[in-house]
């Protein structure tokens, strides 16, 4: 594939990796200067400045503040996963490696990060993860709204963890949530047994009880990938 | 921030997701259409194809073979981290959160991507874990290569977990072992202790043995994260 814009694209790569060093260093103090003012500084056409900026914009390091101007965002929240990506993964057929490696890799983390959050989940959030409970519980499997509060809860008992590592993980999680739901559902009485684990979860959070959080966690995470979840999940991926 | 651009942009981002789509449902079996042909199917510019293709292209999800063409790379090899932000996370003085943050991440994957190691490397992996720790052995700290060394050795294990998912996540591994390097030095007797630790791990993933590999991993961590390495940190990242 020929690339005639090569020249330009190395430019706008060098003119994003001068102004993370800037940021970094902490040169600008948190609002970066008009882009005409740092088109001259670095040198380069307005358009290049402009393709620099969005691409930094598009990974949540900057915003746009009416007013204020481009804020540098809090380094935690720059994003070092690629979400566009992780949907497509998850948006092809799943593979047996692929759902044996995602679910390997929820199995790590989101035990852990139920652990944490009741460790260290300020009143805030446990009034939300409690909140998001509440309106799962309140609806039935396959009513509208049903699948977002299951994804919502589970976001924001990772979010809760406080760790940024785990934060940023939160788009495979819901990815592996996704992908065993039908499954799920196939199991007797799985409602039921589904409300009581994310209870027990939510509870242990509240009583800061880490160990109990962390074992819910699990037995939720065991319970979804148990037969006959194995054996649909082993049909599926063949299929 | 205006964007005249938008438009363009936004016209790229559709021509990739019809790209992914057609990709994940095995629409071109392996190889794409040549770019003319592709820019007629979708009826836009040449232009927008180029650039279409070469964001997916820089994700890892494409690569250009002479005389072969645009062949579709395993799924397995496709970004989801996008290591320039992983890179520009570290180069910023670290603050105590992301300290924290980081390291327990690491202490999270790694113990348990060298446990895997041990049950799922292939002869050639083991060869290339053995013969990345003889390199290390080798060499004394502080000399040419002796952190390259270790670095290639840690992600070398990382991989032969055979975990998609914890592969992917190398960058943020090799990045917590640089933060710590410095400190991890100012131990007494710190070479001998890190040889014999990083020994004990390639020697039970040859030996099969993932709970050795594991508990090893662990102690190897400890090692980084514990007083003077502790005191040391805590002051760098205020300093």
């Amino acid at each position: 594939m020929e690339q005639p814009k090569d020249k330009e694209r190395s430019l706008v790569s060098k003119v994003m990796d001068g102004l993370v060093t800037g940021i970094v260093e902490d040169k600008y103090g948190g609002i970066l200067p008009p882009q005409d003012v740092l088109s001259k500084d670095f040198d380069v056409s307005r358009t290049v400045m402009r393709e620099a900026l969005s691409m930094l914009l598009a990974r949540d390091m900057l915003d746009v503040r009416p007013k204020v101007g481009t804020r540098v965002r809090p380094m935690r929240d720059w994003r070092m996963i690629d979400e566009d990506v992780v949907d497509w993964r998850f948006r092809a057929k799943p593979d047996p490696q692929f759902m044996r490696d995602v679910l390997e890799f929820r199995m790590l983390i989101e035990p852990r990060a139920a652990g944490q959050a009741a460790e260290r989940a300020n009143a805030a959030e446990i009034a939300g993860i409690r909140e998001a409970f509440e309106a799962f519980r309140s609806l039935q499997a396959g009513e509208a709204g049903y699948d977002e509060a299951d994804e919502r809860l589970h976001a924001r008992i990772v979010h809760a963890s406080g760790n940024q590592f785990y934060q940023q993980m939160s788009a495979i999680i819901v990815g592996a949530l996704r992908l065993v739901r039908q499954q799920v559902a196939a199991h007797e009485g799985a409602h039921d047994r589904l409300l009581e684990l994310h209870g027990r979860i939510v509870s242990a959070i509240e009583q800061r009880d880490a160990r109990a959080a962390e074992s819910a966690s699990r037995e939720l995470i065991d319970m979804t990938t148990e037969a006959p979840a194995g054996v649909a999940l082993e049909a599926r991926a063949h299929g």
